[in-house]
């Protein structure tokens, strides 16, 4: 617009040079008076902020990272920085998605790998992130306008494709193979990836992804009711994947075509979406930048404010191949791991001082060993938190079952599978 | 800018009309296509979503409200629409406040009353909500103008002032009061005040303003090493106010404008506010709408994903006169209360029928009168979670004390107070 109000005070002001009649010189000037105040008008239009390009702890209005870097000085963050090597990929740009998106773009992260492939609606405006006049734009292309908006340091790649097809398995799994920006880093091209969508199938695919790709990833749900929510880590071999257990409280699997095709559609709260997006991007910064317990589940119930904690180990008759390799990977792995845990921990002995840090205990605090809570971690983690039920049976019991006893239908029978799950859901 | 290019037009219209030269109708017709691709231009620029008359629960893309009001279907709340009658006070339009302002927009509440006196800076931008380019706005103007473009149906006030100047709190009280937007409503004009504010100071005349009005109130707060918070309910008379034992949790009470000066700055994560954030505005849902369990105080602490929960009783000895007051009309009021809540469960307990409506109980639910929950919570309300600990004595040991014993200076000395909070937080 801007090129084009300069153009024409050039033509106005060439037009008055060409002629010499007074009445139209005073129009020109008229018109001219006119193009100059709809520059200032377009002037107006915001504009971006620039990048900066290293991260400062200066106290200045002016500074978009101060409150971030606080945190090293306040003992939080060993090196806060570190964000911006991390890619996260994100999974479904929806109610939660969207948010751990804009979450993770205000800390400054690395870059961040966008999928999905619907529309915004309006009937998306009761949950945060899009605004009405994105209406009709897909969501990724929206996503972009907005995030880069908000912080032009982070890298941005959308992809508007559908994970379940073959076509589009096929571009996330390279996508998420693409090492161009970060070569070093080893394994796969991200460092996470999240899991943000609303129906069982993709929650499958992802699994399956991750599995292949030895990729640690995040879960993330909340119930039809919108009253419920649940994160979840999975890390190939070493925790449950979905496919060896499906968590306990999720949205039921039924696609969100179907439910518009039937008129009738799943209650949401941009509540409910925001803290669930909220635990999950918090959980996501602790994994990255190690402070904290990074948590294996947390439910929220928001009716009774209950926030169930579990851990799940893998099933070794889990259905999915790709996480039976992995399982079988962690096993033969642990010795080395058990050896290299050892070394830390007479390191660190080693390395603490007999004076105690502060002689007098006024708040009586106690101090625990964190490997001590690690090791208790393990043994406890089939205890399920008050509420709970088992799905499917633990893996100790599937591992007694006599040879040649197929359990596969518990797990195959997706409909009875969405039926339990839902009935879960509505006892809550 | 429209009305602009229109006259821009009419202006060349005339200027042709007035000339027969060739040559100038030829730039002249350069410059009305030239004006014409500026409309064009400037129509891109988008439009704003329309009023909607009546929320429904038709499930179509341009239906804002149908996910919201589904919650009515999925049995969660009885009448979803009533939320377009409340009034909700925010103030504080920061990392907490503004999000809950949008939160509580999405949801479609009736009206909104903000109050900030700060201006939107590019430090603020590790939060969510506020745009890099509304750096300079004040927060009130630059939150209405983003809040209006998401919902146009919600009403919103704002007031651009300190509530803790002499000035500031008159209008803060006066705009508390006024009942216009629904003059049958008894009590104050406003049903919930939120705090959102990040400093002692302001809490303590939010209190002292709520505690005049006898307003039931909410307060939330994120700790300065942004990694946890608390929300807290506040019924003047029937639960602590803020003077009779500030929560345990909290920022330290240091204004900003001091650590600014200091070349210091708290930290702040867009994950921990935007979670006490949902969950402030979660209560405020299922206090207004009369659904799930309103939780008196509910902490979160990040770094293990802890939720404390408890309740606080009126300090019989509190220093705030307007709280003595409340607290005694609530006394007095006792037996009446008594009665209602007798009147109430026999009428519900004669309106049962005796068949259950499910015959055989698969999953094992048993039932628990709400009645019966809450008078075990009233007997169970001072014992502390697992890390608490008292700041102050209790209420029944104050009224144990021997007369004439003074314990004001507890309260009083805010420095001290200040002190122990700062450690609490620290060791977290």
């Amino acid at each position: 617009m801007e090129v084009e109000l300069k153009q024409m005070l050039d033509d106005l002001q060439s037009l008055r040079h060409s002629s010499s009649d007074p009445s139209l010189h005073a129009s020109i000037e008229k018109l001219q008076s006119r193009v100059h105040r709809l520059t200032d008008l377009a002037k107006a239009v915001p504009v971006r902020r620039s990048r900066v390009k290293d991260m400062s702890a200066e106290v200045v209005d002016s500074n978009p990272y101060s409150r971030l870097m606080a945190l090293q000085r306040m003992g939080i963050v060993e090196n806060y920085e570190r964000i911006r090597e991390f890619s996260v990929a994100i999974v479904g740009i929806g109610g939660v998605g969207s948010v751990a998106a804009e979450m993770l773009t205000r800390c400054g992260i690395g870059r961040l790998l966008l999928y999905d492939y619907d529309k915004v609606e309006l009937a998306n405006m009761n949950r945060l992130f899009f605004r009405p006049e994105q209406v009709g734009m897909t969501k990724t292309d929206a996503a972009v306008q907005t995030l880069s908006d908000i912080n032009p340091d982070v890298v941005l790649e959308s992809y508007t494709l559908n994970i379940t097809t073959v076509q589009g398995f096929e571009t996330f799994m390279s996508s998420l193979k693409n090492k161009s920006f970060c070569p070093s880093k080893e394994g796969s091209g991200v460092d996470l990836v999240l899991s943000c969508v609303d129906n069982y199938e993709a929650r499958m695919v992802v699994n399956q992804a991750c599995n292949e790709l030895n990729q640690t990833w995040m879960e993330s749900g909340v119930s039809e009711d919108a009253v419920s929510g649940h994160i979840q880590l999975l890390i190939p071999g070493e925790t449950a994947c979905f496919a060896c257990a499906p968590p306990l409280v999720v949205a039921s699997g039924v696609d969100e075509r179907t439910l518009k095709r039937e008129g009738v559609c799943a209650a949401s709260l941009p509540t409910t979406m925001g803290v669930v997006a909220g635990l999950l991007v918090q959980n996501t910064l602790k994994f990255l930048l190690k402070f904290g317990h990074v948590s294996p589940y947390l439910g929220y119930s928001s009716l009774k404010d209950y926030f169930p904690t579990m851990e799940m180990k893998p099933n070794p008759q889990c259905s999915n191949a790709a996480c039976l390799e992995r399982q079988k990977e962690y096993i033969i792995a642990k010795p080395a791991r058990e050896a290299a845990a050892k070394a830390k921990r007479e390191a660190e002995a080693s390395a603490i001082t007999e004076t105690p840090l502060h002689a007098d205990n006024e708040w009586n605090i106690s101090v625990v060993d964190d490997s001590e809570i690690e090791r208790t971690d393990a043994v406890s983690s089939d205890a399920l938190p008050e509420g709970f039920v088992h799905e499917l049976p633990s893996a100790d019991e599937f591992q007694k079952l006599p040879a040649g006893t197929s359990t596969d239908t518990a797990i195959d029978d997706l409909e009875d599978l969405r039926k339990q799950l839902e009935a879960l859901n509505a006892d809550q």
